[in-house]
C-alpha cells in the first residue's frame, strides 16, 4: 500500500496508527519528496559529442582557441558561441525563502534548483544558481556584477524586503542586461494576468476596482506599484499594523513611506477588517489564516479574492466562495512559475538590456489570453510559456530599446 | 566536398585557390569548431520529470520547503538532498587562457564550457564556470568564499602566476571543500603518470632522472614541485632567461625564489641549451618551437621528452625521436583532461576536504596502470576516469583525513 501524506504531523499519527495494528508490518517509510530531490533536480550535461578524439580537439584544445580569441576582439559573439544567450543566474543569499524566512542560502538551494528545473524543462534556458552567503547590499551587488559576465539576464530569488528593494535598481544600474526580483515582479505579473480576466468576467474596469493589498514585503509593494501603473486608481496596501498612509509611525521605513505615498488616495486607516470593509478586489500575498469568512462579507458585492500566502492561504477558495467572492483563488492556480521563465526565455531571445514596465505588461497579458476556462493557463502546458516568451521579445523591440523604468 | 582545415592563413589560402579555378563554385564556407561552440557547449537540465501537478508540487513549492527546512537544520543533509555533492565551480578571471594570456574572463568561457562538457561527459560531475571579473587576488579569494556554499569542490582554471600561487592556498584556508588549481596540479599529475610508464620502460629510477623543465609558471612550478616531492633529486627549472637560481637577478620573484631555492641542488646555471646538457629528462610548459633538435641531441643517451606546449610543441615528437630522444610525447596525448575528471570525481565521492599530495600520487599511479601500449590511457574510455575517481577516493579514505599539505 502507498500513501501520500503531506506533513510531518499527519505522517506521525499514521505511522502510530499502523504500528498499533496487529498482523501488519510497516516495512518501509519514505519520504517521496526527499527522494525526488536526492543528488538534487538539475545537472549540467554537454550539449556536444565527446566520442571521437576529433569532437574533443573542437569542444576543447586546440580548437576552442580559436574561439576564445575571436570573443577576445568582439565580446557580442559570446551571444552566439558561449551559452550566455541561454543562461541565467538565479542568485539568493537567502533571507526570505518561501515562508520560512532567513534561513540562509544553502538551505533555500532546493527552490533555486527547482527553479531552474522549471526553466530548463519548459523554456530550455540553463540557470545556475548562485548562493551569496552575505547580507550586505554593497557587496551582494559588486559580487554579482563581477561574476555577471557569461550570463543573459539575472534572476534574483528570496531576497528579503527592503534590501531586495535596494539591490535590484543597483545591480540594473551596473549591467546591461536584465535583473529581474522574480518575488517582486514576477509575482506582479501573474496577478495581473488573472486580474485582467477577473475583471472581464465581472464586467469591471481597472478604474472600478477598490484595491486591498495584505502584505508589505517585496511582492505586496511591487503588485501596489503594478496595480498603480495598470490603471488601478484606489489601492490601499496594509501590513500587520494595518493601512500604510503617510507618516503613520509605527513599523514603517523608507520603501513604505514611498508605497505609502504612491498608493492610498483615499487616505485610509485602520486595521484590515476595517479597510477592506466595502471594497471589491482583496490580494494577499502575507500570512496564512488571517483573513476571515466575515472580512470577505464585509466587502461589496462579487468581490474578487486573490488569497496567494503559501502553503496555506490567507483564506480558503472555498471559506472565500462561501463569504460572497464572486472570484476566489489561491498560490496553486496563482503560481509565479506561470511568468517567470517566458519572461527569461523572451528577454534572452530579444538580448533586452532590462525588463520594462511593457513586458511585465506584455506577458501579464499573454497569460491571461492563453487561459481557457480557468482564470489562469495551465503552467504545465508549455506553449504557455512560449506565447509569454514571445510576448515579451516584442514588447522589448516595440519599445525600440527605449528604457522605461522598471 | 568537405574540407577541414586547422588555420585561419591556410584556410585563406585554400579559399583562394579555390576562387582562382574556373568552372569551380564555392558554395559555403562553415567554420566547423564555431559551430560545435554555437549556444555553448553545456546546457542545465531537469534530472527530474516536470509532467505533472504532483511533480511540481514536490520539486517545487510546496513540497520543496520541507527539503529546505531539513538543510536548514542540518546543513550537512545538503550533500545528499541537492547537486552539491556532484557540483564544483570552474572559477577563472581569464588571465591566462591556454596561450592566448590575459584576454579576459568572458573569452574565456569557451574553454570553462569545454572543461564542463568533459566533466559532464565523462564522470557526470556539473561544473559551473564562474567567470570573475577581477585581478585582485583577494577579492578573488573572497567572491569565491562568499558564493561557495553549493560547490563540492572548487576547480581554479586559467589564472595567471603568481596570483593562482597565492589565491589557491588562500581559499583553501577559508574553505572545508577541495580547492584545485588544475593548470599547476592537473598537469603536474599527468606529466608524473607518464613518467612513471617512461621510467619503467627505460629501466629508471625516480633518483636516475636529471630533469629539466622549461617554463616557471603555474604548470611548470607546481610539476617541479610534484616531481621533487616524487623522489626526484636533481630538478632544474629554466624559465626564458635561462635556469632559476637563489639569488639571480633577471625576472625573479618571490616564488621563482622560493622554487629555486628547492630546486636546482646542483647549482645549474646558463640557458636552456646550457643546462639541457648531459640530462635525461625534459620537461616543456613554455612556448612552441624553442627546443632544438641539437638541444636534444646534447642530452645524455636515451632522453625522455615530454614537449607541452599548447597548440604547438617546444619540439615536434618527430624531431625529438630524430635527435636520439628514447620516448617524446606532446599535449596531444599528455593532456591534463586525463586527471581533473577522475579527480573531482574522487574527491566528491569521498567527500575530501582538499586534495592531498597522496591522492595526486593515487591519481598518477591508476592513470600510469590503465595504460597498455602507449604511455597513457586513452582519455576518451570513461573506464579510465572511474579508475581515477577510485583511486583518489581511496587515496583521502586512506589518509584518514589527514590534512598534508596540497
Amino acid at each position: 500500500m502507498q500513501l501520500f501524506i503531506v506533513d510531518r504531523q499527519r505522517l506521525d499519527a499514521t505511522i502510530d496508527a499502523i504500528k498499533a495494528l496487529d498482523e501488519v508490518e510497516l516495512l518501509l517509510v519514505t519520504d517521496e519528496v526527499l527522494e525526488i530531490h536526492r543528488h538534487g533536480t538539475i545537472e549540467t550535461r554537454a550539449r556536444v559529442p565527446l566520442n571521437t578524439i576529433m569532437d574533443l580537439r573542437m569542444v576543447y584544445t586546440p580548437g576552442v582557441a580559436s574561439v576564445c580569441q575571436l570573443i577576445a576582439d568582439n565580446p557580442e559573439t559570446a551571444w552566439k558561441y558561449t551559452s550566455k544567450g541561454r543562461r541565467i543566474a538565479i542568485v539568493t543569499n537567502g533571507s526570505a525563502v518561501l515562508g520560512l524566512g532567513d534561513i540562509g542560502p544553502l538551505a533555500g538551494l532546493p527552490v533555486m534548483e527547482g527553479k531552474s528545473a522549471i526553466l530548463a524543462h519548459f523554456v530550455k534556458v540553463s540557470a545556475d544558481p548562485i548562493l551569496i552567503d552575505s547580507h550586505d547590499t554593497d557587496e551582494i551587488v559588486n559580487i554579482v556584477a563581477k561574476l555577471s559576465s557569461n550570463y543573459g539576464a539575472i534572476q534574483l530569488e528570496d531576497i528579503a524586503a527592503p534590501a531586495c528593494f535596494e539591490i535590484e535598481p543597483k545591480l540594473q544600474d551596473r549591467l546591461d542586461i536584465p535583473v529581474f526580483h522574480d518575488d517582486q515582479h514576477g509575482t506582479a505579473t501573474v496577478v495581473v494576468a488573472g486580474l485582467i480576466n477577473a475583471l472581464r468576467r465581472t464586467n469591471r474596469t481597472p478604474q472600478d476596482c477598490r484595491a486591498v493589498i495584505l502584505g508589505a514585503g517585496a511582492a505586496g509593494t511591487a503588485i501596489a506599484r503594478f496595480l498603480v501603473e495598470f490603471g488601478l486608481d484606489d489601492v490601499v496596501v496594509c501590513d500587520s499594523v494595518g493601512a500604510i498612509w503617510p507618516g503613520r509611525a509605527e513599523r514603517m521605513n523608507p520603501w513604505k513611506q514611498r508605497l505609502a505615498e504612491t498608493t492610498n488616495k483615499t487616505d485610509a486607516r485602520g486595521s484590515l477588517a476595517e479597510v477592506i470593509r466595502g471594497r471589491n478586489l482583496f490580494i494577499g500575498v502575507a500570512r496564512p489564516k488571517v483573513v476571515s469568512k466575515a472580512m470577505i462579507a464585509s466587502m461589496a458585492a462579487d468581490p474578487i479574492v486573490f488569497a496567494l500566502a503559501n502553503p496555506v492561504s490567507e483564506i480558503s477558495v472555498e471559506d472565500a466562495f462561501e463569504a460572497g467572492a464572486a472570484i476566489a483563488l489561491d498560490g496553486r492556480s496563482m503560481n509565479n512559475a506561470l511568468a517567470y521563465p517566458g519572461i527569461f526565455r523572451g528577454a534572452l531571445d530579444a538580448r533586452a538590456r532590462r525588463i520594462t514596465h511593457e513586458m511585465k505588461v506584455a506577458a501579464a497579458e499573454a497569460l491571461a489570453a492563453a487561459a481557457t476556462d480557468q482564470l489562469l493557463p495551465d503552467m504545465l502546458d508549455a506553449s504557455v510559456h512560449s506565447r509569454v516568451a514571445a510576448a515579451v521579445a516584442t514588447a522589448w523591440k516595440q519599445a525600440d530599446r527605449t528604457l522605461a523604468p522598471v
